[in-house]
């Protein structure tokens, strides 16, 4: 029985009216499913993202987004193993699931983690320090990060039917933008059944997913300037979104990331021998088996020092035979089919525009034998080690991507040469320095860095832990200039503020506090009948302040300080030599008495709301202190952390303190954890 | 006489070998000047970029290249007097030279000091805090941002043939990044006049800019995945360059700010009487009439409560009847001609397509009579006011962008419709807001942010220091999403990260803090003999380590420091009250008594290259300390921030307290001023 796949629109499964394909297993052609978006209407589904997604993923803040991808991944992860079993018609092997399966579900794990710790529990970002935009202070700026009111269409690559979608999803969910995400058909079966689990779970609101099983119709016609057209998949595919009348016309948001000759460089001093040089061995062989080699960010093209050319080869042949290529449910099998024949039949050709420029030295693209496969039905292809003699010349060998188990060895004269010959790929996701000489590891990082979207070196330091060449990241871009496609994704935050508007804003301090939840100096200040500290966490306002009467620091004070303390700094202690500091006018207090004083200042002793100064930010001494000056603090809500708990909430008090003359001579922020009950915490705790 | 104008390219003046165009002036159509490109190489400009003007500027730190800027901005300044006479033929006036050449200066001095303050003494930014990527932390993760290897194409708007160039310029040369800069032809005698200072003032190193003065060739071809294109001007032009196949192949990146119909909201509380309706008549007449209306920021879109708009119509009436047009030279004349014949008619067929769903209600877009100018052969217009009786269903008001003095008033019923008709605009530059009512604010500004790139709240609070809803300013982003070609400049450090390459790195954490000058956790911490204090700045190592013997507190020790220092906080005086906190095991040590106690540990008093401890950040209390517990102290050289100073330089320390578990209490990094004699400096002061 072929099953046949449903796209997901207006909340509802849509069955095609027609104009299905089948879609053939990679293991042994048999139909998988089938597949069709016939009658699938693309403006009503962009129409619903706008109009139901949009405004109920706007309704939330980014911890109650967060919340629902930690939710989403729980839920898939008690239930991967039906996607494992789904996957194996992609020919993925157990590894290669762990990668997709396990690696979607850890990214959304990772966004949830993110997106509690990192973005504010408000549904807008205060981006960055406010700026000054007058003399008078009355006029200020800063920029607040908010929802896009678009809709995010991703558009997949076929490789990673779990990984990709959720890696994509995760980011545009915590942001507030509803999403319509299209898998590559071929494996698409995989990326339904996910899209099952999530409806399922009924974590997300309505309108906030929908699904794509099919072609796009007439889908990107309906974007506009509030959307987002995020792609991965081939060049050739993503020069025709580019191109859209749609995406041009309306300045779509458009994220691409396409082909990608990867490079991995060894560096002259790792010889045969050496850690680093079996560490790159091994990290080539894995990646041209891993998804069999069916990945965007695997390596491609592999840098030698000329010395080391024919050990690496020899090194890189012995273990590329000792490859299983087969059955991926097998355990005996490394590598698994491509994943169908008209994949193979790209990657072949691939080689033979690549071989016009280099020799095979290993591996027959038309002959496998695969273990327990069919080698006449499945889409199995022996690794295809390739040889460049003159790099430097060659254009094929750094511009046609065999997206397959194909790499092509090149050797280098100079560091220089290297830096040019990785240079040559005109842009890549990623690029790996296999070195343990701290001058190579500058000169082949920094040569290279702009071509990259990330560069990893491997050394005997790190490769036991190192996630690996391969691996994109939650926490780090991916992505890459040029020929990469000039896309980002993921970096942690950086992946969700592709889906906020970046604006500025200007007004007064007092409107641009109450607007941004943010005291800034300027606005009001007032100075409420009992402390602050007698607040609990939801009385307080923005704003509240403590004016503390003045405390005269004398010079026993800080000869008493110094001893106590055993800072015995002679700024403080020695008239003369202070003097000659050119930073103070003689003696002067220490920078922690001055702290020390504030906080005896504007401190209420008795047990209230106030339960614990965790912390303090941005401390500048502005002004020295001198024996006879006299402080005194103005200390004021800055922000408060929506709680997270029930009992209690982080406050940031804005400290700024005086001397005698008005001066500020010390500006700090003092973090609080304040506590939610209306009686005061402890008198209800005792 | 008709000046010739060259262009600028390989570090010589080219004269074009013919095909020359005569450009008008806006007063009386005279030929003011003549440009032509044709023989220009425009390959070999490209190439000269990549290979003489990038290695040299990306040679320099972003301080060197923060000096450049600003003796450049300093060299122009006192030469600005040649360029304000020059730029009468484009019609400006003495206010509109104002924005166009001193803005221009100006945005170069911001650069200049935000290269200093903000970026460090590098060729690279190390970008957001380092990742964890491993349990055991032996493989890490950061990111960083190189100059990309490229050339920056600027092609600008006739309307600022100054400010438009340098706002471009100034970011670019910042990120070391060579420029290529095209000005509209049509104003391009200003452009030159400016590019002919900076070349005479040799500040820049060759290569670093070239200037094309007539039309652009095939430049674009040239571009690659390394290249940036920033456009301003229109949505026309901005497709074709979008839709060019150089931009979509090589992954150019792109950056564009074209067409905006910006509007300004007059809140429903801001009736008439009130500072807010005045301002806002102000400040409509003002977008209006400033450089004849010819700005992409000006407001196209007058947003008024249904009840207020026969007022406000009468308001604006009054006050554009008192703007004289004429001669720009002359004083009494407020608006000078638009800048040529051509734009007139464009102007007047927009106003036209406007028309067909607004009537005019001031002004007649084919009359005036121009103070002290010919009104035949000058391209003056009058303001023209329009009316939309029904906005909601309009189309072109909303759509067809009138680059000239021109507005269009219409009334809205709900606030809600208010935020709907903002958004007809489809994304735009700026929106003003113009009220003093909180909600209002919130409702106006949130409601539209998404589709802007500035919002201003104006208020009698502001108002008067107000930059105006006209201004874009260095420190704040300009550009807007959608139709207004969804590019960001300026903004601060921003506009200058365009030029960079976001690049992820990974590896051990001495590798990572090796090549990126910032001492990471689990990179070696050698302690050397000496006390590091006892390092001038130029001798202290990266990772350069104290570690102190312990101390312990006693219960004795926070009692004398609570009476000290007035700090008697109950945690810290009271065992039952303390044990009831939810942060506290009892009685605990005071944060700032930690703090002291750790410098007392770590300091060494007599004189020497140590010079100051200035601030602190990132401070956290992360377990408390009890009486009983010993803490001892680990200070660790983090960053050195490159001296600006002869005599010191800035050192960040990492700073961890443990207590006798090796459980860490405290961590924070400590700011401290350090002398770069080779003796000490006091020693050599005494």
């Amino acid at each position: 029985m072929t099953r046949i796949l449903e796209s997901y629109a207006l909340d509802r499964w849509f069955g095609a009216t027609g104009g299905f394909a089948d879609i053939p297993s990679a293991i042994d052609a048999h139909p998988v499913a089938r597949a069709s978006t016939q009658g699938l209407d693309f403006a009503a589904m962009v129409r619903h993202a706008r109009t139901v997604g949009g405004p109920a993923l706007r309704a939330l803040t980014f911890h109650q987004r967060a919340d629902m991808l930690k939710a989403l991944a729980a839920y898939l992860s008690t239930r991967k193993e039906a996607l494992y079993a789904l996957s194996v018609d992609t020919g993925a092997t157990k590894r290669d699931n762990f990668f997709d399966i396990d690696g979607g579900i850890g990214t959304l794990y990772a966004y949830a983690s993110r997106g509690r710790r990192e973005l504010p529990g408000e549904r807008f970002v205060v981006e960055g320090a406010p700026e000054s935009l007058s003399k008078g202070g009355t006029f200020v700026g800063g920029h607040v990060l908010t929802p896009l009111h678009g809709v995010a269409v991703h558009v997949n690559a076929f490789n990673f039917p779990c990984w990709g979608m959720l890696e994509k999803l995760a980011p545009a969910i915590l942001a507030g933008v509803p999403v319509i995400t299209k898998p590559a058909t071929v494996t698409s079966y995989v990326a339904e059944a996910v899209v099952r689990l999530i409806v399922e779970a009924k974590i997300l609101p309505p309108g906030a997913l929908q699904f794509v099983c099919g072609g796009t119709g007439d889908l990107i016609d309906h974007l506009t300037g509030q959307d987002v057209l995020s792609f991965t998949g081939s060049a050739e595919t993503a020069r025709v979104l580019r191109d859209h009348p749609a995406v041009a016309r309306n300045s779509v948001k458009f994220i691409a990331e396409q082909d990608s000759l990867n490079a991995a460089v060894l560096g002259p001093d790792a010889g045969e021998g050496t850690p680093e040089f079996d560490l790159f061995v091994k990290e080539v062989v894995r990646e041209m088996t891993v998804k069999a080699g069916q990945k965007c960010t695997a390596i491609r093209r592999i840098l030698v020092p000329r010395a080391q050319e024919s050990a690496v080869i020899a090194a890189l042949k012995a273990q590329l035979s000792g490859i299983a290529v087969g059955d991926p449910r097998r355990d005996d099998v490394r590598m698994g089919p491509l994943v169908g024949l008209g994949q193979r039949a790209a990657v072949r050709a691939a080689i033979a525009a690549i071989a016009a420029e280099a020799e095979i030295v290993h591996g027959d693209p038309e002959m496998v034998a695969p273990v327990g496969g069919d080698a006449a039905a499945g889409a199995f292809m022996a690794p295809v080690l390739l040889r460049c003699p003159a790099p430097l010349e060659a254009v094929a060998p750094h511009a046609v991507e065999a997206f397959g188990p194909v790499a092509t060895v090149m050797a280098y004269d100079s560091l220089d040469d290297a830096v040019t010959l990785v240079a040559k790929g005109e842009g890549s996701l990623v690029a790996s320095v296999f070195t343990y000489d701290a001058e190579v590891a500058e000169a082949l990082v920094f040569g290279i860095a702009a071509f990259h979207g990330r560069v990893l070196v491997v050394d005997r330091d790190c490769a036991k832990e190192s996630t690996g060449h391969g691996s994109p990241l939650p926490g780090l871009v991916h992505g890459g200039p040029g020929r990469a496609g000039g896309g980002e994704e993921m970096g942690g935050l950086r992946g969700v503020f592709h889906y906020l508007q970046r604006t500025a804003l200007q007004g007064s301090p007092a409107r641009l506090s109450a607007l941004t939840r943010t005291w800034l100096p300027g606005a009001p200040a007032p100075v409420p009948q009992e402390h602050p500290f007698r607040r609990d966490y939801d009385r307080l306002a923005i704003g509240d302040t403590v004016e503390t009467p003045a405390r005269t620091i004398t010079i026993e004070d800080i000869e008493h300080f110094a001893h106590f303390t055993g800072d015995t700094f002679y700024a403080h202690m020695d008239e003369a030599a202070a003097k000659a500091n050119p930073f103070f006018p003689g003696r002067v207090a220490h920078g922690y008495l001055i702290l020390s004083f504030a906080a005896g200042l504007f401190v209420d002793p008795a047990p209230g709301p106030l339960l614990a100064n965790y912390g303090l930010d941005n401390l500048r001494f502005l002004k020295p202190v001198s024996p006879g000056d006299a402080i005194r603090v103005r200390l004021t809500v800055k922000q408060k952390q929506p709680a997270r708990k029930a009992e209690y909430g982080e406050v940031r008090w804005d400290v700024e303190v005086f001397n005698q003359d008005g001066d500020t001579v010390a500006r700090y922020e003092l973090l609080t954890m304040s506590a939610r009950l209306t009686e005061p915490a402890l008198a209800a705790a005792s």
